[in-house]
């Protein structure tokens, strides 16, 4: 069974994971991207592409899969950046 | 010596903790936050709190250390998204 820290850390996951998804829902709706940071995504893909390295050579799937769809989507919104300026 | 899969994580971790700055400096610079998601920063923020405390139930430094840092610029531009609407 797992301990309660382990929840802690499965929860954070799961925040950090869906967090990008309200955005990409807005920019998808607005086209409208002109106060997004085009620097804070290409960062943060970069971060997570890194991360899912890593979680390949550790062979840890919960790494890997939530950074898996956090960089796809932060992938989206930094190619709907480049649509709509 | 650290092996190199350690500082593969160790840089995913900065990345993705320096992300939001940039976008802390457009908010600052710009005024403007119609086209950032509201939930997504909650989520973030929410997440990185609970890495927070996963970090201090761990004893795990690096942990504490990115998440405090990303917890503070996610609020700082929550608090620019409600002041600039």
């Amino acid at each position: 069974m797992m301990d309660s820290i382990t929840i802690i850390g499965l929860v954070a996951a799961i925040f950090t994971t869906i967090a990008l998804f309200p955005q990409l829902m807005k920019v998808w709706r607005t086209k409208s991207t002109k106060d997004i940071s085009t620097g804070m995504f290409s960062l943060y893909c970069g971060g997570v592409l890194l991360w899912f390295v890593y979680g390949v050579f550790l062979n840890d799937f919960p790494i890997i899969i939530a950074n898996s769809l956090a960089f796809i989507q932060g992938v989206v919104i930094l190619v709907f950046k480049a649509k709509y300026k």
